[in-house]
């Protein structure tokens, strides 16, 4: 160990040798990978490392990773064999007696995966077409394939959703009802950050090692913007980086066989407001999607004020796709191994393969980036009278875009300069998102420094 | 469910068919397996199977679990294709939608298993002469072997012992160091129960799925006695149930390629007394065996007191076979691997096998049970000047028979009927264990009902 | 190597530590072994060692073994980590540049754990009564068990007997049948030496290969006076060496789930007559267990002359329990699978095991083993009239005894001394027995030395 | 079965879902594959597949599989969950009970995998540039990654070169020569015809099996023009279709470890010369290779022949990168063994990989396939003088030209339409090659019909 890299953690050097995938590459790919990852890949590959490399930890200390190993480097160099990894002042504790921790290299290693075959594959020389629908479906299952998620076996992937910061009692439910879906011999994916995302994977695990499940997923699927923030958990064992947040939505309900719906924040509503949007599409009105919204007694009025709001803005029609449970984690699990039986059924009746929903209609509009700049947020349209499927989708951008002016850098520098954003909608709507947003605030579901002062105007 | 069955609590009637060893049985073997359970054996049965099957029960309720399920039964039939086990008014918790948890359907084959081994092997028709030294041995080793616990695999199997009650610090701290000795890739056996029991597993679990480990061992050697008030924790994967006390404590140190002490109480102290008697005598002087006490910060003057008193009873010589380790497991893991590799080189160098310590010589006065009357305690000699390991044997069934007479039914009527026992000691010998034992009593080690009174009068 | 050791063939030193079962031995049974293997077991170890050694040696020196081997010898010692087996002037084609192959080494083990097993489990402190028939079940039970022979599986095994001289013709025949067999997934099961009881083992592996079945079961069952002569097939991968002929005979009718009879000699009429008698038995008579009788088209006549003699000895009853076919081994392979699948289903309806056979009622008279002395032959009774099972039983008694005066040792010496056997029977059932016999020696399916002289008389 | 299908042979209609590889596509890709199959690829397809389902047939029908099955065709079809395959009319053989062998179905997939890799990935939408030699090489291993041939293993890939007609001794030497290569733990690569290419797979096998080894490799390269006329041989459990034959020569060089050369025909003769063409080149000379040519006694004066011939035309420097061994199969694994031992440790000096021997120069030359026209013919330089590595590369050209002269359709219309070939060349080169060929004619190693014609005149 050299200390005396950083004042204030252990740090250590090392050199790493890749396997699983990584470890076949031919000259040319090799070379790509080294230009790309020394190139304008390099600051992700850092960062997105070093999340990584500090996994599980359990710091109290409040600086990010970053700043804590201020000195941290990464180097993919080329060698005949295939490539190696140079950690520079990695953290000390991803690694044991001077070994990476096996677990860590192989999350190292898909860091590595992924963001080449973004940078490689969905570049400018690459095979896919991210203009049209079909061409970004395409790359989400390129993707996936590459990094191994996707083969044939039985449906059981249940896909969590839920806060990173929640209370104790939530917490233990999530874990509570992993554990019940573990026993059930289901399998886990999830945001792969801590909270509502490690809950589930936690309680499976007990569960899986009580069944004696041998094979076991725990699918951490996160993108570049936030998995600084949110360190995959230790138990994930398969992690993906999908390149933006609209991928990473439509991987979770590709692969996904059942999802259910913790107790979370803005980012929460918008996951599932990006969901009903898609399954109130006429062609996907017959298609089995189990789609559960539950948590301990604690959270049953947070899963009222979302039922009124999405009753009231898309119609009971759209709370037809969903069911709240509240405080009953075996029953949760039922459901869902109940649901994913039909969604079985469904798919070898329609020829459909268990790894991925092809049959699920996502139009171009829930795929496109949003870029919340004061202009797509005054375009956004909020008014009854919509189609439901395009009344949702304005409402995710407006939840994405209320997130960023309040504390994403991006937003709040835009906010500064140009005031708040104006939102044109039906004000019954408007006040409803209002209430929607207080609440949250109330119940310290957002992280908001000093008092909660909105970042937009409503316009009728 | 037949719910009706109990007014307390759910259960479930189940019919299971037994795997692994139990299900290539001739017809005479099952005969006499069900002829046992049906007769003699029926209660321990009873007893041990309820035990597995309320594993890892975290109910408050404060009643025993044969008190919780009055109406528990289980019987061994035989079939042509082998044996069946019929559970009758079974708890609930064991079941997931009506299926028995895979995990808990083998520690419950263990248990069959092992009560069968002993009635019928070590029974009158078997095979082994309980009489001598070597007879008792291979006795242990047999059951072990059919419990299918050795097999030739590098040594890294590390004993941990410690209390079931301890404070939440000290769990942590089992936690912690079972990590670490996971990382280093050694594997866990304990008493299989819960707190110094259940706490390095646990750590140990996450440890092993970090570094991608796939063959784990958690090994919990547990005896009749000892079962239904320590309920095999969830963790456990390899369950061997040893006819008695003594027989138990062998298989710890055949076994165990080392040895962590957690703190604990009265029962901890007579572990380490019992391998301390073993490890003193000329016959183990030059064979390795790492042994290391160690707990949090706050468990300090806990192995203070312990280390004075083998100073003062054995002296500095039994001191020496120890080191004591303060709120560091990452050390205590690395000392422990260090102390492994040494055991590795003195087998082969020894031609010893890996799997059971043949060369450990453990004399007929520490194998035979010791039965705690008012005789055999007067017989106790407690004198400086008697050879170390002799005194190690005599001060390890003191300690028995005082937690005997304070807590166990059999003891405390025993001190009813006759009065105090009288042990014969040195007046500083004795009045360092009276210290030992007050101590044990306000760091709330022991369970007292009511205040702490001696069930024994020093003689010099 | 050391090809001093010997004028004739080059030989190596070797040491070999065991494993599979001899690997975890407790002391005592470590030194009974090695006490066994130097007393009296230590020819017959010295023998079957050798036989195994030159598993599948294609040499054309016309002597044994033994002699191309003067010098060989075989000592197992002990050592604490368990047993040692010493290998001194052993062949050298059992080794690939000094390293003993894997699958030779395996047998070696298999040789010394059933003769271990025999000495010390079957002998005078054993546990089984071998004067009674389900004393003598037991034990070859318990020898098949550990040999790990029996294990919960799918029934698939087929036995297959027939001559270890046969024709090109009909080996090759056996090789298609083993071929077709193969493809439908179906072990093996052999006496495990040239001829016959290759071919099938030889054409399954091809058809194994192309069905990529990965558990792949080729068991050759043998006795220790037959190894040495009919040295173990190298495609074997499971040998048993069962104590004599008559235990070897019924642990192929206990574990193979249908037989299968190609051409043979008087070797095989017997094997024929043994399994005849035993399930014509009343207590046998609805047991469903497939029996075919098949070869070439040249191996036409020899069918019809073992079905003839059948019918006119033991009836068309007798005759009912066989199929014969001839020249269609797609045809057997298919009869084959389809009675598997009525034993399959008929041992779920009886709740009888699918690894062992324990329904099928084998009398004390078919498994005490038979001495042809004068007494003995002159005591059989050939005569109409009797029960079907007991003629069957004498009259494979009288083929074990011509036999034996023909070829063997013991059999030719009493001949020379005392003039031939004296054989009771019925005029017609002895001239059918005559013809039968002057057949196989027509058709060079027994080993004659000069022209053939019967060794009996027949007495009506 | 519809028998009825044709007049011949039994034939089967079957649906099959393919594995490994082709299970896991996206709906573009199944599509492209789907259009490619049905288009210009079809009939390659056809004759590829029907050469698979043909694979060991022993049929003694001299005419081709095309013509056995005419109504034969195979259907690729898209389905949401992937692809399925549609045969109509296929021959019996590869079925049993209406169920296609498991391997066989595996074979299958494989010509589809490879047939749509080339289509598709070297098409004129593909990513490779076929016309530089860094742009091929990285086809050829795009085209065996993608046939998942290349994985990270320690050496020990045998490629055996030599005739699909040779006698019964050179089979029986191929033979023996296998097993000693399958006992020392080597796997093999041949062109998957029969003869000297199934023969050393074959011994492999029984010495794998007896050595036990759980994972083997029996690699088969062909390509189209071959596939049809040489069916993979039975035990073949990896088939590569490479586009054409040059592809196919540096598949077998850069994944082998290590080449023996058995007797053969001109095919032989060219790959010697190919091979030794790349070694002599400068950037390969420290490069080891180990290259054995080995026959039995009878194929002495083959090698020698072969021998003369190529120290006259490219000097002694050339042969002495070979080694001749006559009659002894033991030693050339042995000295394999050791070749590949020093491959292993160039390759780790040097950090290339071990799959694929990237370090191995080979130049356009020997990649661009080459079409033998009058004019290429003329165009060919055979005079003493050159360097000896573009000499060979002009040798191998005349040899490929004679063999398509003498027996392919193509060439042999050209010599009816325009006479024979003008050859420029030394009078002694030309004098051996002369000798040599009719040397091969007199070996029965070339099939020619009727009196040997040469179809070239030499020209100085």
């Amino acid at each position: 160990m050299n200390e005396a890299a950083t004042t204030t953690l252990p740090t250590v050097d090392a050199r790493i040798y890749p396997r699983g995938g990584l470890d076949v590459l031919s000259r040319d790919e090799v070379a790509r990978l080294r230009d790309a990852s020394s190139g304008g890949m390099h600051d992700l590959l850092r960062r997105c490392a070093l999340a990584v490399l500090t996994s599980g930890s359990s710091s109290d200390d409040p600086r990010a990773a970053g700043e804590l190993y201020p000195n941290f480097d990464i180097q993919v160099l080329q060698q005949d064999r295939g490539v190696r990894i140079d950690l520079l002042n990695a953290p000390a504790m991803a690694f044991v007696d001077g070994e990476i921790i096996r677990g860590v290299a192989e999350l190292l290693f898909a860091v590595v995966r992924d963001l080449a075959y973004t940078a490689i594959e969905l570049g400018e020389r690459g095979n896919y077409d991210l203009d049209t629908s079909d061409g970004i479906t395409s790359a989400v299952f390129g993707l996936l394939r590459n990094a191994r998620i996707l083969h044939p076996a039985e449906p059981n992937l249940v896909v969590c959703w839920g806060g990173h910061s929640i209370g104790r009692d939530e917490y233990v439910y999530t874990k509570q009802t992993g554990y019940e879906l573990g026993l059930r011999g289901l399998d886990i994916c999830t945001g792969c950050g801590p909270g509502a995302m490690k809950g589930p994977m936690k309680g499976a695990t007990i569960a899986h090692a009580k069944q004696r499940k041998r094979v076991t997923r725990y699918i951490g699927i996160t993108e570049p913007g936030i998995i600084a923030a949110e360190s995959p958990n230790p138990i994930v064992n398969h992690l993906v980086i999908m390149p933006d947040i609209e991928k990473r939505l439509e991987a979770f309900v590709r692969i996904g066989h059942g999802i259910i719906v913790f107790p979370g924040g803005v980012g929460t509503a918008e996951e599932i407001l990006y969901l009903l949007g898609i399954l109130l599409r006429e062609e996907n009105r017959d298609l089995p999607f189990p789609l559960i919204l539950t948590g301990p007694a604690i959270a049953a009025p947070y899963f009222e004020q979302i039922d009124q709001f999405i009753r009231l803005t898309l119609g009971d029609d759209a709370a037809s796709r969903y069911e709240i449970v509240i405080g009953d984690g075996a029953s949760v699990a039922k459901k869902m191994a109940h649901g994913i039986k039909k969604v079985r059924e469904y798919r070898i009746a329609q020829k459909d393969s268990f790894f991925f929903n092809w049959a699920l209609d996502v139009p171009l509009e829930f795929q496109k980036p949003f870029v919340p700049t004061h202009e797509a947020m005054a375009a956004l349209d909020l008014h009854h009278g919509r189609k439901p499927h395009e009344l949702a989708a304005d409402l995710r951008r407006a939840f994405s875009g209320i997130v960023a002016g309040n504390v994403k850098e991006d937003g709040m520098r835009r906010i500064e300069a140009h005031g708040p954003f104006d939102i044109h909608g039906d004000p019954d709507m408007m006040r409803a998102l209002d209430a929607l947003l207080r609440a949250f605030v109330d119940q310290r579901r957002m992280k908001i420094a000093g008092e909660y002062k909105p970042c937009y105007r409503v316009l009728a």
